[in-house]
């Protein structure tokens, strides 16, 4: 496999992020070249998260902001936070709750500043709105089946706001038997603890950090909490594309519940690009 | 004036063309890191097509294909030369048949495999119903005092297809005191002498080659031939993009006729992505 459109889109990224930092053009232009070296010298064929570590902790150097995206997250949570009530209701209101918490679980994945530039609130409200419409790639009866038949539910949260989303979902399955994992640190709008407690996550349900900085899960990067709560989960939730592209091909029962962002993605799962993806791994 | 946001863009170009030449992934890999390697190096704060110029002559060397978009070129060309009887029947039945022959050369420049990654049939027929009922982002009647008045008038076309769209308004506005000018040899999709020769302009206009592979034009990199031609002219017309990037500065009477296809431009001009502007210079 090989991910050559990435390169742009890593590219774009770096601006982005070098615009979050500061207004001064000539550090814009110095992030762009080094940036640009960096992509000229890299390894091209290994995972977009992977190859995106490497590139946003370069970035956090250059710009010497160990978290660029601090103010963004915040929002994220305040957006999301603000909804909560609402999606809640709703959810409980539903003929099938759970159901409705994976569409909004789903929607929620919306809150993705690598794969988008910005995610207003005006777009979030669209995408709920359609997520309680659209059709879901993938089974929900299965996933019932797979979630009420588990005792250990290790579930791999994605970005900042969107673990609000996940809340919703996981009171669903039933807080007592999940384990809820966040970043080890900064990488792009990925949620840490930090996120967690601003969502409440903490309060809820046991959480623990995964100790790396890759934005998905690359199980040799983690730390060996982190490795043995994967091991001894007989069931793992995986949200986003990063942890899709890191995890699919990893031996364990998963479950991948993404919005689909870029086409390379949708490419590689074999979907529609903005499509809602409740998918098993193949293990 | 910086266009850091050009630089992914270009990548993408990059890998558009690569592909389009060959399915070796090895190539594709090779061309990448050689135009990464080119970037990192660059002048940044040159215009788009003066950048563009120096990349896509490199992805020429690099593919070893002097005309990677020549297919594409063609096949353009006989997509709109089939649209051309539908096209001119209603720009002589209009109430305003210069009005709408503007119109139409500005859907034409949808046709840019620069700014655009395809652009199928589809999207060529939804600009075209657009173009006639959408606002135009500038005054038809000072563009038409103008035309009327010129007496020597040098037309700088833009793309491959498009330029049979431009024969709508070549008509209106009266081909004796026209020269219509194309790139002298391929960059992108521009259309050079070929495409002239296939959209039928030659048998109706005199046609000059500017002697650069400039994807607009840079006075300094032209033929004298067509210098000359430029400064005798009393009223230039340029298409395009490209042009409106490397003429806008210059101290000429020039009327831009384009599509916005690009943040970059749309924040440069003023106005909203996807508008159709009539623009002139404000020598």
């Amino acid at each position: 496999k090989t991910y050559f459109d990435c390169i742009p889109c890593f590219l774009r990224q770096a601006i982005d992020v070098a615009r979050h930092v500061s207004d001064d053009l000539t550090m814009h232009e110095h992030v762009i070249r080094e940036v640009l070296k960096y992509l000229h010298e890299m390894d091209l064929h290994k995972t977009p998260p992977e190859m995106g570590q490497k590139i946003h902790r370069l970035i956090r150097e250059l710009t010497g902001n160990e978290d660029p995206y601090a103010e963004a997250k915040k929002q994220s949570n305040i957006m999301a936070l603000d909804l909560l009530p609402r999606l809640s209701a709703q959810v409980e209101q539903s003929d099938d709750p759970l159901d409705m918490a994976v569409r909004f679980a789903i929607a929620g994945n919306i809150l993705d500043f690598g794969a988008l530039r910005n995610v207003s609130k005006e777009i979030l409200l669209d995408t709920i709105d359609q997520a309680a419409e659209l059709p879901i790639d993938g089974d929900v009866d299965t996933f019932r089946d797979a979630v009420d038949s588990a005792t250990r539910i290790l579930y791999l949260t994605d970005n900042a706001g969107e673990i609000v989303f996940d809340r919703l979902l996981i009171e669903q399955i039933g807080p007592g038997k999940i384990t809820v994992a966040v970043k080890g640190s900064p990488t792009i709008n990925d949620a840490t603890m930090h996120d967690a407690e601003a969502a409440g996550l903490t309060d809820l349900v046991d959480v623990i950090d995964n100790g790396s900085d890759v934005p998905g899960t690359l199980l040799d990067e983690c730390s060996d909490e982190f490795k043995q709560r994967f091991d001894e989960a007989d069931l793992v939730i995986a949200k986003g594309q990063g942890n899709y592209e890191t995890l699919s091909e990893v031996d364990k029962d998963i479950f991948f519940i993404l919005k689909i962002k870029c086409p390379v993605i949708a490419a590689h799962i074999g979907c529609e690009l903005w499509s809602m993806v409740l998918k098993r791994s193949s293990r």
